[in-house]
């Protein structure tokens, strides 16, 4: 297979684009390819001040990758979960974010959930979750760290390394229950609502998974290859199952349900504007909640120190 | 397992309604169900004079079976499509609805296309398709004739024999491209809109093909347990293993994804009303069409008219 750029051999063949593309070639494309959704769907521009949140995985630090050498002010942050179990997942994770920002001259902040609050994300879903995953809590505290950090830095938007096949699980789970409400929520970009609240971006939403880990391998990123053991038996890799069945019968498929989905919102589904939502400031962190007097991550604590 | 009813042996368990039951008690709970969907969604009343579309198949003798017991006034149809290929799909299933009707005494219209028209599907496909799947062609030629039948005979409505199963899939094909248009008009219900075309009710989309397939077992219902020759890998077959894996995995699933899309537009999803499609009477048949001469089944024969 040749590239058709420039003939050489190609790394990459991405069918649904009829293009295959040498190594050079591919980078060139996947940077040029990024910036245009950057644009496309006005995420930020160069006068902003951007935080990456890195998992030390391979979409997130392609992000950060690409988006310094676009030329970004862009740091990352690495939120330390203390979820070790057989693999050492967050240890292994951390020393490949920082790792790769010691290489490069980059700043990363970290936040180990542990040190900071007490208690890791396993520990503390022993005592909330009953054994249940502890995927929507840490969810919920990664978001709350999140919108601290880049408040407290003055960041002007949050990015994250979602990518098409991430995108497109989560609108297919959405779907399949008509949830309407997350359904008008997804979007590449989710502007801020309040000044604590940070603006989230996702540079990546048109880009297939294989494209992101062959950028990663491409440029000599050295990312943990492992998922997040809880992840196992997830919903969201059951559904990547069923999608990539549907590329495989339907090239471009993916693409095509993700884009036609922004397409039909453009065109107003979803569009109900619903009830503005009234926030009140947390009584204990300042963030903004939908709640009376603590917000939901505060919440848990305050809850364990009740427990303790 | 025991029937929940009697304690009988359960001929089925239906464990997303947590019910197992008898032959006798499921043939009490399938028809019952059928008539709570008729009144739910309001296809009809004991007036209406209806006209069941019927293949041979199993769903659409099983609903004339449930639709003649429930005390309703409706007939049948049969398009003879001249399907035969190796198996002789088309006669085979003919004699199948011949059978049903006789054997009970009911009225079934028969069409068949080549006799009235000249040609059949495959002749018809093959002139006009060049090569390609009948499929849509089929669904044109069968839509002109059940309406005309319809009209002709003074039916209120036409009742087709679509399962859950069916609309799922229908609902996942127009959902994977955002298909707005097709997804404001996929309901139990579809309401006339001009005299010349009948309403079209569906009494068993809240059945499961399993369901509806027992029923037709267990009531001793001879049908053709072939499908359409030009169904074998087709785009909804392959939307129906999707949705059985997801049934697989979480129970319900595919009653869920239809129903809460069913409650989503009730709550004015896919409301905009779009412009007002203007009528025309087509100048050979008279249906309504918006082409402004010859309707889409006109213009098939005159094309061919043209060619001969």
């Amino acid at each position: 297979m040749k590239c058709r750029k420039c003939g050489g051999v190609a790394v990459i063949n991405m069918r649904h684009h009829r293009l295959a593309l040498c190594a050079d070639h591919f980078v060139e494309w996947f940077i040029s390819y990024t910036q245009r959704a950057i644009e496309r769907y006005r995420m930020f521009g160069s006068d902003d001040q951007l935080l990456v949140a890195v998992s030390g995985g391979k979409d997130s630090l392609a992000l950060w990758d690409v988006l310094s050498r676009l030329g970004y002010r862009v740091d990352g942050m690495y939120v330390g979960l203390g979820i070790d179990g057989d693999d050492g997942y967050s240890a292994a994770s951390q020393a490949k974010a920082e790792a790769f920002a010691e290489a490069r001259g980059l700043t990363l902040h970290v936040v180990d959930v542990k040190q900071t609050y007490g208690e890791s994300i396993p520990e503390l879903a022993q005592m909330t979750r009953r054994g249940r995953k502890p995927c929507a809590l840490c969810g919920l505290v990664k978001r709350h760290i999140m919108n601290r950090v880049a408040y407290e830095g003055g960041y002007d938007a949050i990015a994250t390394g979602h990518n098409l096949d991430d995108e497109a699980a989560v609108l297919m789970q959405n779907t399949l229950r008509w949830q309407t409400g997350y359904l008008a929520r997804q979007a590449p970009v989710l502007p801020s609502t309040h000044p604590r609240l940070a603006r989230k971006v996702k540079p990546f939403v048109r880009l297939y998974e294989r494209e992101t880990a062959a950028y990663a391998i491409v440029r000599g990123i050295d990312y943990i290859y492992d998922e997040c053991p809880h992840a196992v038996g997830s919903t969201t890799i059951f559904y990547k199952g069923l999608l990539n069945q549907l590329e495989s019968r339907s090239l471009g498929a993916k693409l095509s349900f993700y884009l036609s989905f922004l397409q039909a919102k453009r065109e107003g589904l979803f569009s109900e504007p619903g009830e503005a939502l009234e926030l009140n400031d947390c009584q204990r962190c300042g963030q903004p909640t939908t709640a009376p007097e603590l917000c939901a991550f505060c919440r848990l604590w305050v809850r364990r120190i009740d427990k303790g």
